[in-house]
């Protein structure tokens, strides 16, 4: 795949040179249009050590406005130091609207690296392969633009290249034991880099540029990405359609079918509680060292009990090695980007807890029924959800989703004592009485959620919740036993790609 | 200082527990209302290794909806990893209005400990001292309710606890080799957290909390937070009076004393321009190996160039060593903080350099002029800002401001010039020509910014900007030979306190 080219003439040089100067006009001018059109673009850039990435960057934001863009650098971690899932900090860098990310070495750099240097298993990388060409495809479909190109140079070239900067003292710095590394094994990086570009062209097409002709090289990239963006803004904003779901989904009752008569007595609610709630702490300790990162996920009717389930989770809990995300609206930064980005943001370290209060199922629940996105952005959004599961527990999360569950007439007790007493009645608000008549087409979307998204590693659980009481015991028994399975079984290294 | 307290007697600790299951109802009825008034509660909560720190802040956050607060455990990085000033990940984590944030462990463990340690010189820690001072005051001043806790325990009984802890293979890892180090120094770090303690109680006191009695130490915690949130609760938020200034200021022109007139010609700008990009690109690479952070601060009139200069300052500068951050209105997040945390946010690490187009000198012009701040904020906020970049230049920063200028017959030729050519028009807008009549205003709030904030450590530069090449030459040289003196003389450890 990869090509090299032959040296520039004089002659080309000049026209080369014109080009770059009116390409450069061209997109200080698509600037404000992007802004207008809320378009945001995210620019790879991937290639050998020496092959010019960081000025290639600086050719091509040299005109813009800094409103515009961003570069990022993101670090690549050895593999055990990462507290994080692989593509945590490519989504957490993706642009918002109207901007350009440029990326300088990304989700290819570090997972080669690590395939090379043994750090991860051959299952590993064919996973991380699968959830890269799901990530360029969710950007894809949520309108991002997204370009890769790779920066390529011959084996010579990077010899003299490393030699040139080795021998000057402002630059000698700049060669890296990697870089050295990788220059020695240039053929098996080469091998790499091809099939890594072969298995991740799904959505999003690989651009080789010819490094030893710099000059080519900036004029090449900026055509590609003056035309693209042309492109873009001369439609309509992309959304994707949705997507044929392949997950294996576990069987789930519909909401009216379950039974809620379910209760538990107080002195047995007590004794449960204190010993689940021992044996959560001491699996709390197990699962920090065990650097098992563990996401729950609540959802529910309004008043069903969510608050008061996730105070009786929490509280065994050391307060350092968990968080309660309360998830509201999106804020303004929070729109601006993909929707599944204030999750990736919010994602818990390895060996920590992340509890979340309503989760990213909103996108398929009031964002559906609200409006607030598309018809095809929400049907694709059940895809969406089980592929970004899927690569948490692919990083070894544990991952639980509980619908607290209860009927409308114990929500209509709930919502009127709440009422009656002054000091619960901030937790009513109108809105709460709006949702409450669609209560039908909640019910619809609920069943469509859970039906679509129980996937055996990141199964839905309804709980339960006429009586308070009955589904604390239950949500704890389900996450002790969730726990102690992961804590016994579980190596980072077991899932089948 | 500290003093351990007798055992609790069995009818005690009845009445102990009472308390505290009444204090807590308190502390929730208190939730909503911290929201209404918008008051941000940070608790700092230090305290010997095995007192109880992590059980004491489970025993807080127990009943309280999880919207309303946030755990944070800042790690204590060693000083040779870290690479941001000290105060950065207390900076970064204090409350948005209407919560609370409880921190295990802050900034006294760690200066404490690296000063124990000696990986901080005395100076370095008096200035640390100085700086938590400052911090903590423009806390209170911009209205934050700040307690500090100190939860002590004697020598034999963390003892007690360590070997107990070591003793059980669930929670043996707990006990790190800090612990015992600690232990085995007990003596010297009772001293130095007596010493730290005393020394930072200007404007907020510690609180020594009796750890050896659990259940105690949880009710006098308690108390002092529903105490004193009931009392910030019944008062209008609290605005800090205007401090007095203390800096050595340099003396500064009046803007109408500026002469305008200075000119460059097109052969001398390039010759320049080219000379001084160079030098300033061969200056970054040994930023980046010194690890000196640099902060550019641009100031100035609308279309007075800033934009312009940024970009021939940028051009040779590594894009992966750098940012740009346009700093627009404050969004919601932002706004819900005291107005330094969107700085703090975003200073460069160490090594790199951060350009600023407009800064946190909007408070005392912007939000000043159009009332976004009260009187007393922005007076106060000159002395606030020369503590903050003290704060930055203490930690190793250059930090430059540069205030580009131009005249007001210069400003109408460039926004007509905006105005009729049609892919300059979205540069301008209405807001512009608002702003250009209140430049009398403006300019009265420059000039005493001018005075009040060119420190030594952080002086001011007026711009001449009519002619724009002459400004950008003139910025690069200043900025080229800061960077010199720096790279020259530099070394961490040279401020006085």
């Amino acid at each position: 795949m990869l090509k090299i080219f032959e040296e520039n003439r004089p002659e080309e040089k000049a026209a080369v040179a014109g080009e770059i100067k009116a390409l450069r006009e061209k997109l200080m001018g698509q600037q404000q249009r992007l802004r207008e059109k809320k378009l945001p673009i995210l620019v790879l850039i991937e290639g050998w050590a020496a092959a010019g990435k960081g000025s290639l960057i600086k050719e091509l934001i040299s005109e813009l406005d800094p409103r515009f863009y961003n570069v990022v650098s993101p670090a690549v971690v050895p593999e055990s130091e990462s507290r994080y899932p692989f593509l945590y900090p490519y989504a957490a860098a993706i642009p918002e609207n109207g901007k350009i990310v440029f990326m300088d070495s990304g989700w290819m750099e570090s997972t080669v690296r690590k395939a090379l240097y043994h750090e991860i298993t051959e299952n590993e990388y064919n996973r991380r392969v699968r959830a890269v060409n799901e990530f360029e495809r969710q950007l894809r479909d949520g309108g991002y633009l997204v370009l890769k190109l790779f920066l390529h140079i011959d084996r010579k070239e990077q010899f003299e290249r490393l030699q040139a900067l080795k021998e000057n003292s402002d630059t000698e710095w700049r060669v890296t034991e990697e870089d050295l590394r990788q220059h020695r094994e240039y053929k098996s990086f080469h091998k790499a880099y091809d099939a890594f570009m072969e298995s991740t062209q799904e959505y999003v097409k690989w651009h080789v540029l010819d490094g030893q002709r710099r000059k080519t090289a900036v004029r090449d990239a900026l055509r590609l990405l003056v035309e693209r963006t042309e492109k873009a803004l001369g439609k309509e904003r992309y959304v994707g359609d949705p997507f044929e779901e392949k997950f294996p989904l576990l069987k789930m009752p519909l909401l009216r079918e379950v039974d809620l008569s379910a209760e538990i007595g107080e002195e047995e609610y007590r004794k449960e509680l204190k010993k689940l709630q021992d044996r959560l702490s001491e699996l709390h300790n197990v699962i920090y060292r065990k650097k098992i990162p563990v996401i729950l996920c609540y959802e529910g009717w309004d008043a069903a009990g969510k608050g008061g389930n996730i105070r009786r989770v929490a509280y065994p809990l050391d307060p350092r090695g968990f968080d309660v995300h309360p998830i509201a609206s999106p804020e303004p930064h929070e729109l601006n980007r993909q929707y599944l980005w204030r999750f990736w943001t919010r994602l818990p370290r390895t060996g920590h807890i992340a509890i979340f209060d309503r989760t990213w199922y909103g996108r398929v629940m009031v964002e559906r029924l609200e409006g607030f996105c598309t018809e095809k952005d929400w049907k694709r959004a059940y895809n969406e959800i089980n592929e970004f599961e899927r690569q948490l527990t692919d990083w070894g999360a544990v991952v639980l989703k509980f619908w607290i569950h209860i009927d409308q007439d114990t929500q209509l007790a709930r919502f009127t004592d709440r009422q009656n007493t002054p000091e619960k009645q901030w937790k009513i608000t109108e809105e709460d009485w709006r949702n409450r008549e669609k209560w039908p087409q909640y019910e619809t979307a609920v069943d469509e959620m859970i039906r679509k998204t129980s996937t055996e590693n990141a199964p839905w659980y309804i709980i339960e919740s006429n009586d308070k009481k009955y589904a604390r015991i239950r949500t704890l028994k389900i996450i002790v036993r969730a726990l102690e399975k992961a804590c016994e079984n579980r190596f980072r290294e077991t899932a089948e790609p």
